[in-house]
């Protein structure tokens, strides 16, 4: 499965799949300026919190002509990573991308010349980092999903979302790769439907059997008896534990819960915020009313009629059977294992 | 608030807003044939469960000519009454307006004039019973929502969904017509949208707040700690107190109970289902996958892809805090004094 959903284009350009427009075209963009990156990040054109951060990375490089002045370059290098970092503010990865690229640019001796090398390096590094962290959380994961198993996700933390095989779906990818029969449910994830355009459309490329249904069906789903469990990504994990992912995770978790269903939370180290002890310290991103307004047609609400559009909930750590990652599956108490 | 959403044309054919439209188009439907109103049952053009009920008893009276032997009369209502009732199999109130339509026929003398005039009057009968309940239902509800409050619904379970003021909404309609503070918190209610197109439609042209929310976010709606109670309509309630209601319900009282927030059932007597023992014994409409995959932009999906598509579920009668009835609000245990 190669999903060509991000390479470095020619002089280092950042190309990427506009994943807003999947599953009716696959159409490839190459972005050349960090106006471009940045405007790719908000609307959508890239998301999942690991692939914002590697692409974060690569924006930065755009910055650099290779020709300035080392104090030239270090203003853009910063001004790069400000309007990076305020695209989009729930995934901690980005922000953690971008505090990497900085402190790389701050200790690389030399001019503009120099430092744009070594950012490219450095987004290589986290991009080849992200793919070996996608294996080993997916070895990790795979031992949960058995032959016959039904693995029912929420949104989208597939290879799309990552530069590897994904976080959620990698120890799906992992165990049909090794023969096991795997059904997923796939939650279609409104507003912007990231579960029936992109998981559909990875599992369905993967050759991985796969049943698309409504967010609100998923207790009825989870009531019928036969999920073997839930795995979902996450934007952000808070150090008790608490889970920031795409809206209707907490509801997902609260009917896994209501039928003994274990919840999975698949990251890699990027995700966990050492610096918010729990989700209370979260900031969650509301997004334009258009995305629920404009799908039911309407042109004009009035005054007494508004929105509310939160892209993502907190999971409070309670719910959790287990975190999978790279050092085993934890519990909320092990997470501090993930740093330092 | 007058909606127009149903009334007899000339010739006692049945005039529907064709509620698939809205809130894009404000389209009027005449319906002269069995077949054209089953059709309009069949493609949401009408919904709600106390309102389908209704104009099948109007459409069967378009079976009759008025001018047909009695034999010949008694023929076309009963293969009316079929056609009818296989258009949705879980709202009762279907099956339930078609075996008093049947009886009506049966019971009158003569021939097909006598019988048409009889059905008319029996559709009239049940429409007058159904806005008078909705009005009794309305007055007990209104209890439950004081100055200030915030009513979280999902779906349509309004004036659109009946032949008065609604169900759900009708606790919320006469607290504001008494000067009270409202705003209701409504769920989008994918795929068919009745929360977004035709709940919001409704309140706002009544001049009531309402926020509209993604289905996936009602769970962290609720836990903002500010929602006074939820309050849904059904379209088959069980003996025992089981709820089929819009699929999305079921979650929606999982997180009410998550957070301590008082989830009320809104239901007209012919909502309850003396067959039905418990929730199990409800069938549970399934609708095409295209209602899931057309809104994703989908053409065609390999063998390996699939969709599930209920359109309603079953909220155990534990989840249930109360059933604002005719009767007062009920605890599951007292549901049966709502029979007989």
């Amino acid at each position: 499965m190669e999903l060509r959903h991000l390479a470095w284009a020619s002089g280092h350009r950042v190309r990427i799949l506009d994943q807003s427009a999947l599953p009716r075209e696959e159409r490839h963009l190459e972005l050349a300026t960090v106006e471009q990156v940045a405007e790719a990040i908000e609307r959508l054109r890239v998301r999942g919190a690991p692939l914002i951060g590697i692409v974060a990375a690569m924006g930065v490089v755009q910055a650099l002509r290779g020709d300035e002045p080392r104090a030239e370059a270090m203003d853009a290098v910063r001004r790069a990573c400000e309007r990076l970092r305020a695209t989009r503010p729930t995934a901690v990865n980005l922000a953690w991308a971008l505090e990497r690229t900085a402190r790389r640019a701050a200790r690389t001796p030399g001019d503009g010349a120099a430092i744009r090398a070594a950012l490219i390096a450095e987004a290589d590094a986290i991009w080849a980092e992200d793919r070996e962290m996608c294996h080993r959380l997916g070895r990790v994961g795979a031992a949960l999903v058995p032959d016959g198993a039904v693995v029912h996700t929420h949104c989208n933390a597939g290879a799309l979302a990552t530069g590897g095989i994904g976080t959620a779906l990698a120890p799906i990818y992992l165990a049909h790769a090794a023969g096991r029969r795997v059904r997923v449910i796939v939650g279609e994830t409104r507003p912007v439907l990231q579960g029936s355009r992109l998981t559909m459309w990875e599992l369905a490329r993967a050759g991985i059997p796969c049943t698309l249904i409504a967010d609100a069906a998923a207790a009825s789903r989870l009531a019928r008896g036969d999920v073997s469990c839930v795995i979902v990504g996450a934007d952000r994990v808070a150090m008790n534990g608490d889970v920031a992912n795409k809206v209707g995770t907490y509801a997902l978790a609260l009917a896994a819960r209501a039928h003994g269903v274990p919840f999975y939370v698949a990251l890699p180290r990027s995700t966990l915020d050492p610096a918010a002890a729990s989700g209370a310290a979260i900031p969650i991103e509301e997004r334009g009313r258009d995305e629920l307004l404009d799908p039911a047609g309407w042109r004009a609400l009035g005054e007494v009629a508004a929105a509310w559009n939160p892209a993502f909930d907190v999971t409070p750590a309670e719910l959790v059977t287990g975190f999978i990652t790279d050092c085993g599956v934890l519990a909320p108490a092990e997470l501090a294992r993930l740093v330092g």
